[in-house]
């Protein structure tokens, strides 16, 4: 197993791109990593593509072969990797491998959802696939109603209000109004939130991600051959993914992932780190329970203890630990495929000191967490800068 | 890089499944996968799982981690593959990788695809995203079209017949009688071909392959480890793949796929073999011109001398070399990301001497052929046993 280091990122602006469609978002993706790692796309030996439902969303599959194509690699090997919103870190994670294992020496991963040109209720019914179709969304929960779900049983047994979910928004926005990628520019408060309409009680339309459009993209190389690509590069220390039954019905608790649990500890063993050693995350807000949910699986809480937390600042801009920085999926959009990918984009930036207005400051290391579904999979993956 | 064996396939009966949903079918190919490599769920490690379009024939995205469900794997690791008609070999393909690398001891790669819930019209609508949805796809040309332009330019260059590529149909389906997990048990006649319904000129029903539900798996071990779950363990000695444009119109030539040439020339080269070492294989034969191109492209035959050869019976049952000797897809059927792994399935038995009454005598090498919508994407691996 070969050290892997990102040598290049790249991403559109998310949001409702009308005027772009999946390949020119996917292209404007790759060529920045691409030029980011200053590579000619001849070098690329493999291409990983994170994508969850674009024949649902715009009658495309084999996305992969298209990303490739698109960047000018038409006979470069390529697969579509789908793991429903932890597509992008399924993908991050097969690319990670290929290059660990020495299989490969240069990998791009792409990330990419076009979601926008379809209306809600067709969006509601794509996304329903990341969970069980026959005992769930046939049955007519949709996703906000499985994550209202949790958040009721979260607030049962541990206390958390509303108004400490509301905290995860309106932080996340915060950090999404210095990030010029990001879907949204505005600032929210706690009234906001409290006031905007109902989607699945107790989640409000601002406790809800949005639909999106975007993509993003990551160049690994081996660490070794790093420094021809790029001043910066940053290693990933770890990578762990886990799986869950899809059914809500059939986990042996609502109020955690185990999933989540169980690839972050895979993840924390490779790097040899406990949770306090990481100094920013990207963590998978689809909900604002689900940042909850996910601060105490990941082990950076006690069960029943983040909403406070959370609520009280710790996780804001440059605190204790600063979460989601690039606005999360609540701020930044979420573009289902994109996502994974993006999260490993904004902690390059960060490691690399190359954030902006939302650096952290003297941020060493990193992790990305991705779910899917409500929470069938969980990828997590842990960086570090290389010098 | 270790070398990499299967020591378990399982394989559903393919075809019309009306009482078996998708989680039925997985379920009974991963099970007799396991049970063929006499090994408890548990020690899996890994799950791929190919699947082309699950979310527009059945609503169901998140397929791997469904898989590994139904096998009691809840909290392993998963991933779909998807690469159109080339999920199942580009799944195998990613399994064998992780083994290979060392970073997994034992993985499960499955292919399933439920096609049959949704009408005709739908099923054509979802197979076109295999190809570009802006320049074919939503312009009115459907797959058998593309394959139709393909096969007149082949008639006009080398003079194949409609009566030589009728010649794939009734091989394939001569071997489909004797496999009992084929769709189809019927004999035909070069005339029952000619006479079928034209469905794009040339091509007729009956040099089309079918609408299919079923599954197909096969469990991965390092060689080195493969005699503690199966006796006669098989090796995979070359594994390649590539891509191409996915549309038509970007290509060099429309009467060879370039994706199989050079996932050919790979894995040839791997294996240290040349064409002629081949003694069975399993061709992508989605449409008789299909067939003849893969001929031409794996190095069996020169370009436009394939047809007449198998017209004349040279890769009949027995004979110099024995072709899609499970039935192909058109006689076997084709459930989309099931066909891949079924190849793989059938070369096993083939290889190990289980292949019953379609037994090729003394086949020592064989080859699974696996092509993504009209030649985006090709994978091909090479297999011997390994005593």
């Amino acid at each position: 197993m070969r050290d892997v280091a990102i040598v290049g990122v790249g991403i559109t602006k998310f949001g409702e791109r009308w005027e772009h469609g999946l390949k020119e978002l996917m292209a404007e993706a790759g060529l920045m990593a691409l030029q980011d790692a200053k590579m000619e796309s001849k070098e690329i030996e493999m291409v990983y593509g994170g994508t969850m439902a674009p024949g649902k969303f715009i009658g495309q599959e084999h996305v992969a072969a298209l990303l490739a194509d698109q960047l000018g690699l038409q006979n470069t090997p390529a697969v579509r990797i789908e793991n429903a919103c932890a597509s992008g870190g399924s993908a991050l994670r097969q690319g990670y491998i290929a290059v660990a294992s020495g299989i490969h020496d240069v990998v791009v991963v792409g990330g990419v959802e076009k979601m926008t040109d379809v209306n809600a209720s067709e969006a509601t019914t794509a996304l329903g696939g990341a969970g069980d179709q026959e005992w769930e969304l046939f049955q007519g929960i949709t996703f906000p109603g499985l994550y209202a779900l949790i958040a009721k049983r979260h607030m049962k047994e541990f206390g958390t209000t509303e108004e400490q979910m509301a905290a995860v928004s309106v932080k996340n926005h915060d950090n999404a109004y210095r990030n010029k990628y990001a879907q949204f520019h505005r600032k929210l408060s706690i009234e906001d939130v409290m006031r905007s309409k109902m989607v699945a009680d107790p989640l409000k339309v601002l406790d809800c991600s949005p639909i999106s459009d975007g993509a993003a993209a990551v160049v690994l190389v081996p660490l070794d051959k790093a420094k021809k690509y790029n001043d910066l590069p940053i290693r990933i220390i770890g990578s762990g993914q886990a799986s869950d039954s899809l059914s809500l019905a059939e986990r042996d608790s609502l109020t955690e992932l185990k999933a989540t649990k169980i690839a972050a500890q895979n993840a924390y063993k490779q790097a040899g780190i406990n949770a306090e050693d990481v100094d920013i995350a990207e963590v998978h807000d689809c909900f604002s329970i689900a940042e909850i949910l996910a601060m105490e699986d990941l082990g950076f809480y006690k069960k029943g203890e983040a909403a406070k937390a959370i609520a009280a600042g710790e996780t804001a801009l440059n605190s204790k630990l600063s979460v989601n920085t690039s606005g999360g999926l609540k701020g930044c959009g979420h573009p289902v495929g994109a996502t994974g990918v993006k999260q490993a984009v904004e902690i390059t930036w960060q490691l690399r000191g190359e954030a902006g207005e939302r650096q952290v400051n003297g941020a060493e290391i990193g992790m990305a967490h991705n779910v899917g579904g409500s929470g069938a999979t969980a990828v997590v993956h842990l960086f570090k800068r290389a010098d």
